[in-house]
């Protein structure tokens, strides 16, 4: 398979969504389940940092999950992320449904999913993002497969491509890509 | 050790049940033991998508371990796993006792585990799986041993052998190996 | 880059603080969430027992943290860590005010750190160290970048210099850098 | 540093007394601290079935850890160790406290720890055992440095170098080195 590593700030910069599945993606795909019926995940701060940012700049932002889970609803309240959609395996109807409510195009959204029921949403997003261990049917889909690892920086190095783009567009000569890239 | 790899998809398609150990094949071998008590497990959201599909084809699924932890249970019930047999220690007596309640030969089960007390229901097997950091004995007991890890796709793997195989036997020209495999 | 590993034992030996970030720095930058609503973090004994031994010089030690966390005031308390200032995101101006309440120069401090929002104080510290997986900004602002990852040792060799630096400075020739150095 | 890796079996039937540290040994160093005060330790399951075998033998087992923690309790309740002490951070007076107990001498012991606390008992044991992330006072201190890690195996390791002995010690030609070891 061909690196996907490779997508030019101009594309970064017509994106206006940001939607992203959550295990596998925020998390490495872990969940820890205890025998007093609690459901943990391990989320990585960085990847919180830059979504941070990100809705500092006004892009939005979805978190669209397979599973109902209250561990991803606490971290979602945590980082203030406008959209989160839990128990829907149809992904790509979920991102579709999201687009027409917010009036923006499918080519204008970034998807990022780790696993098969995620492919049909990453090939049809605007720029489709997987991470290095995905399923071999989200890496076909991927128009960019990240460097760092689905909860160790995939999502922050999303954000990082994202926030270049946004400071390139506004002409701010000192937010260059690579200076806040992990 | 030579590697071990390769089964046919015929071989996969004629297996009846896929019956597992827990600690080690479903996770990394990790207990975490709490001062409140608290017995927590980190199982793999991919292993379990994996699972959820074969039970969708109706392959019987069971897991067979040799402690008992609520935090097996609860993985268990939320995957809807159909048997599920705890402390027990002479698991090829148990897989034995589970084949014949369902009217199968032993050569009709892939059975997989990592550590000695599993090697002879490895062996007894139809198809023996281990994962590439099981106990020597373990190894050499088994027909397949996995190139991802326990609790990281190991079980995701064999799941997707037999997904393929089951795919290719109802004559499914878009189930390939490899299409969902990871 | 250039690799940022030698500071002289007379530099190590100036310093009168050792402040520091938590998360990314004593732990890897995870956070799991439970869906009970409580915070984990995972810290590393080794680096506890190095704070401890540091204590034990007199050394002032102090953690300043972008986030409140009631994990980091339980693994402060523990370690006794004298100063735990938390919710401050411009950690510059939150090190300053520390140095400035304890009488030193800025030059007289370690500052560890491994993201963007750390740099600041990295850049202007005495001695600015970051880990192998701190962000760009942070790597670039830092004297002295690990050996060993966050969350694995990073604060303990950090420790380890300034323990042979203060054995060293008391004329203390049993306690050579490497003897206690992981 | 050169490999330590070769210990015979008469002298790993020798020993008498199977003592070791608990963090960084039967862990991998981490503590989980919780929002609510719980404290959370991630142990092994392979090295407990390797201490419940050598239990089953008739050989001593001790825990002597620098710190106190219910994880640790528990976990040592679960695998029915039968000297279980905490808080000491001296752990060759305790080391030797126990023996003069069990009416033992020291090369009789084999003590197994990571830290420079663990050094003095590492090296007045009959086998003094370290891990390879161990620090270095204590890897210089040992005669046998593991191969695998701490909570990864490294207990089980041993285990299995003393078990395999105590099988050759009673002429059981079944169980040969390598049979059980990981």
């Amino acid at each position: 398979m061909k690196p996907k590593s490779r997508i030019s700030p101009a594309r970064w910069a017509h994106m206006r969504l940001f939607a992203m599945d959550v295990d596998g993606i925020l998390t490495d795909g872990g969940v820890y389940v205890g025998s007093d019926n609690t459901e943990t995940k391990r989320f990585y701060i960085p990847d919180g940092l830059g979504l941070g940012l990100l809705r500092d700049t006004g892009l939005p932002l979805a978190w669209i999950s397979g599973r109902i889970s209250g561990a991803t609803s606490i971290r979602a309240a945590e980082l203030k992320i406008p959209h989160v959609i839990q128990g829907r395996r149809d992904k790509l109807t979920a991102l579709n449904e999201l687009a027409v409510t917010l009036g923006l195009e499918l080519d204008q959204c970034v998807y990022m999913g780790d696993d098969i029921i995620d492919a049909p949403a990453i090939r049809a997003a605007g720029i489709g993002v997987s991470v290095p261990h995905g399923a071999k049917g989200a890496l076909a889909a991927a128009d960019y497969i990240t460097r760092r690892p689905g909860g160790g920086g995939a999502v922050r190095e999303v954000c990082d491509h994202l926030l270049a783009a946004a400071g390139a567009a506004r002409g701010n000569p000192g937010r260059k890509p690579g200076t806040i890239r992990r």
